[in-house]
């Protein structure tokens, strides 16, 4: 097999009380890419899209990472073309990066005859959220690749454990702001009152049983976050209003998704998992 | 139903990372409780083991739980003569007043025809943790009344979830000295690194991912507790030494149980769940 062409997922990470260590996976949007092995130490990218992103594959997530798999295998008569057709716009919050660097780790991969472990595609892939964001975090990377809901245990040493849990309609809301991972970050206090982590870990708790026993109850009474959220959502104008209308509108609950500044909400109603986008006003 | 003999057993709060939220029941030890209900407003304790537990019922663990329950009937017509058998060392570490204030729960609600939910029930118990600590905590007496594995997601509104868990084999090593609840209580800080605090909440999502899904591997990685050991075990001497020689001799991991000095290991090697004492030389 010499040429692949993949789906890759757009996810929603820090889901509300697990931040930094729960990620799911969308069914919809998906970022196509179209990747052949080539002969030569060379990756050569274009876009089939209207985003503009950097074509220097040392400047670019997915490029990054296929890089990164041929500095891993060692080998100077092998390199890789891709054509990026994205869908998932950068900035919303739904892991536009980790799209990229999952799909061209997986890709890779499966052009490569599926050499690299599941641990080995997370720790590639991380080399693009640290192009993008300066951080290397799998909690988008994990479910990119591995589908579904990501428990990210721990990232020194990567440990991370698919949790089953039923379909969800998840609905994310983008405002049409911007804000920086980078700011999204630094807004964060470095400590926090041990009541508030107590409360946090048990939401989280909660929220892992919820998903294990198809309670959707007490996955909503879990989905509450008390540590982050009243941080970061001051830099989304009408959080709690969205949020709010939401939850009335049958909701289970819901936050921010990734650093923001997407809303994401999650409601049992419908079989399959979709994304609908809106627009707030 | 005019007289109840019922078995109380001994509990494991803070099960290591799971800090105020989770708790285990073991299948020994237990305490015996006699009870009788009366009928004039009264509570008549006496004491058959040699622990010399105040039999005031306004002092007494059970007592104010069965006065408690007394208050919530408003009926002067009704009163219990306890009989306490305690087997569950008081400051042992494994919820000896737990036992006591549940168990007492537990009788009342059997004498009178089963009015009290499990929630109730709770709550009638939680007075007599508030009389042994001051602090009405639920990680001991939601164990010891439902059994098994208790999350206690939250106690304002009080929400208890029971965690489906594998058979393990629990040991208990209990040092001869006495750390009270309160200095237990004292010495924590109320200021965490919000990097510990994430750490923690993923061992916790792993702690209840892994007994969910019968992955004792799993249960092990995530037995460990960032937070509340490195300053609590500074009050038990060997601890560490504890510790590294239970693992060393095939303990899934552990730490202290409820606020000490007890230390608790699990195991996966015994298909029922018993205690061994062990003391520390």
């Amino acid at each position: 097999m010499e040429q692949v062409r993949i789906k890759s997922p757009g996810t929603v990470a820090n889901l509300v009380c697990g931040f930094d260590i729960l990620g799911l996976a969308l069914n919809d949007p998906f970022d196509i890419m179209e990747v052949k092995l080539l002969n030569e130490p060379k990756v050569v990218i274009s876009n089939r899209d209207d985003f503009n992103l950097p074509t220097d594959p040392e400047k670019n997530v997915a490029g990054v990472v296929f890089l990164a798999a041929m500095e891993k295998l060692n080998n100077s008569e092998i390199g890789f073309e891709v054509i990026m057709e994205k869908h998932i716009k950068p900035g919303s919050g739904i892991g536009s990066s980790a799209a990229s660097a999952a799909g061209a780790a997986v890709a890779a991969n499966h052009l490569l005859g599926n050499i690299f472990s599941k641990d080995e595609l997370v720790q590639l892939a991380m080399n693009g959220e640290k192009l993008a964001s300066g951080v290397k975090h799998a909690d988008n990377i994990a479910p990119c690749i591995l589908g579904g809901l990501s428990l990210i245990r721990s990232i020194h040493p990567l440990d991370i454990i698919s949790i089953p849990a039923p379909d969800l309609h998840v609905t994310v809301v983008h405002p049409q702001i911007e804000v920086r991972t980078s700011d999204a970050r630094q807004i964060l206090k470095q400590q926090v009152l041990l009541k508030d982590a107590i409360r946090q870990w048990g939401n989280i708790a909660g929220l892992v049983t919820g998903f294990m026993k198809n309670d959707y109850d007490l996955i909503g009474r879990s989905l509450e976050d008390v540590i982050i959220e009243p941080v970061r959502s001051i830099l989304i104008p009408g959080f709690d209003e969205v949020k709010r209308n939401c939850k009335e509108a049958g909701a289970l609950g819901g936050g921010i998704s990734g650093s923001g500044p997407s809303i994401v909400m999650l409601r049992k109603e419908e079989k399959t998992a979709r994304v609908e986008k809106k627009v707030m006003n």
